[in-house]
């Protein structure tokens, strides 16, 4: 595994030299369960709460020891680690210690959304130094229903500690339709208009490679959707979820990259997390192998 | 402080039961901030990421016991736990174990909301019993902006375990407008839709005394929305958010309970938890004292 300076400055700036240095716009999706671990973590994780973080953690270790070479940053959701309480939250917080000491950005997949004073708690928590210390992600997603007020305290750690956030806006699930879809008097629907508030918080954090440090999530499985994106938000990194385990393929999100190579990132978790399945042999090797086969595929649908 | 069995049964029919039986309606939110707390756990806070937990966990002990005889419930807002790191979860879970081991419901203010299979982890971390135990909590507030299959797992919830969910529909906050009053085609607004849609999911969540365990989060800041979404909804358990440091008055929601004294919550945090910072003297005594006041004048504006 290489090792790296940890990379300071506008989130999309390292965004973009990492994944230029990597040839590579693939995100490892984090996504530990314990009916899916490797048998061997499964035995483990069974003897408490506190073994069942243990092995998490080696899981989680595990995978970004395989597939930090075909990455340029994983993306832990947190739910499955608040699934184990706060033993599970620490080895959330390990996992992505783990991953910048490898050199890889760290997306907290949160989804987070409140109100500004509860907002700050959560930028606090996530994106901003912690106990003197570094903060414990590069990035995180975020849920705009509230409103700028609860995106503001997100905003402002970008301006001062270099993060990221990803605005959730048009989701990979069959459910996304139910309030993102609803159709606006002009025409509209929901997710444009969320879509056209990130571009405009985003437009005070550009970096210097020309894309913002506010991105979108766009659910792959909706390629029209993405593509309207792209054309709403030519700076804005979509932060791509849906590949794999949820049914869509790389070729058909091709366009979101055509504002430059770190335009788009696509976040792969359980076909990647849980590739001994299909494949066999080793869990590490599996993801390892699966990793590079998505690195490689999407690099080249993204005509780079 | 009294110690009651743990309730079982339907959410909805434990919170009318409870609501009558204290003759209150008032929550006690807990929003531990460092810089607040009373200057004697500030000192201990400032020892380390875990003498600063047990400091947390001995506000919220402390506030808990105060005001436990005129509140049903604490809304712990996950945020202000999450700020500390797993130390600060562990701090969250032992606030909801005391709570609940006093007789309070524990309502979650986490605002999740993820495609299915992650609300799933998320129904499990907070509403479903873990470890074998009981649940974190007996109910959660969750964000429907991805549609009725991100709320999927947490209706489940309440049909196997009898946990409650508020689904966040009109927030408190200045910005809410901004997603949440977007005008649609027909001419409501995207947060009524996110009403009725709150309304057809708690259809099949009727309790034996008419509430269903399928509520609202409404912000009291907007009294004629709180009106509206009464008449919208007259099933659903609206949760009021926004009294006191936000500046609403009880008064301003009296119509929020025409549909049962247990029809609407008015959850008060930092108003009680800094008590003592507008009142003096012991912060205890003083959470104590604005929770007794609050809870007097509600159940008085509430008409019963």
């Amino acid at each position: 595994m290489t090792q790296v300076e940890t990379l300071t400055g506008v989130f999309a700036d390292r965004l973009v030299e990492c994944v230029d240095r990597k040839r590579s716009q693939l995100v490892l999706g984090l996504d530990p369960v314990l009916d899916l671990l490797p048998v061997e973590l499964q035995g483990e994780a069974r003897a408490g709460p506190q073994a069942c973080a243990d092995a998490v953690t080696r899981f989680c270790r595990g995978l970004i020891d395989a597939a930090a070479p075909a990455c340029v940053a994983i993306k832990p959701q947190l739910a499955f680690f608040e699934a184990f309480g706060s033993h599970g939250l620490r080895a959330f917080e390990n996992a992505c210690a783990y991953a910048r000491d490898a050199g890889l950005l760290v997306i907290a997949d949160a989804k987070r959304g409140d109100i500004g004073s509860t907002a700050r708690a959560y930028a606090a928590a996530y994106v901003e130094p912690r106990d003197g210390g570094r903060p414990v992600a590069d990035a995180i997603t975020v849920n705009a229903y509230l409103g700028r007020e609860s995106v503001e305290p997100f905003l402002t750690a970008c301006k001062r500690h270099g993060a990221g956030l990803f605005i959730v806006t048009k989701t990979s699930n069959a459910g996304s339709a139910d309030v993102q879809d609803l159709r606006l008097r002009d025409g509209d629907v929901v997710w444009h208009r969320v879509a056209l508030l990130a571009r405009e918080w985003g437009e005070e954090l550009l970096g210097e490679r020309g894309l913002s440090s506010v991105g979108l999530v766009m659910g792959a499985t909706y390629p029209r959707a993405v593509g309207e994106a792209r054309r709403l938000c030519p700076q804005q990194v979509l932060l791509l979820p849906g590949i794999g385990a949820q049914g869509a393929g790389p070729a058909e999100v091709a366009r979101a990259f055509t504002s430059g190579p770190a335009s788009a990132l696509v976040a792969v978790s359980r076909a990647i997390d849980y590739a001994f399945r299909a494949r066999g042999g080793d869990w590490r090797t599996a993801a390892g192998a699966e990793a590079s086969r998505l690195r490689d595929e999407v690099w080249s649908v993204s005509g780079w």
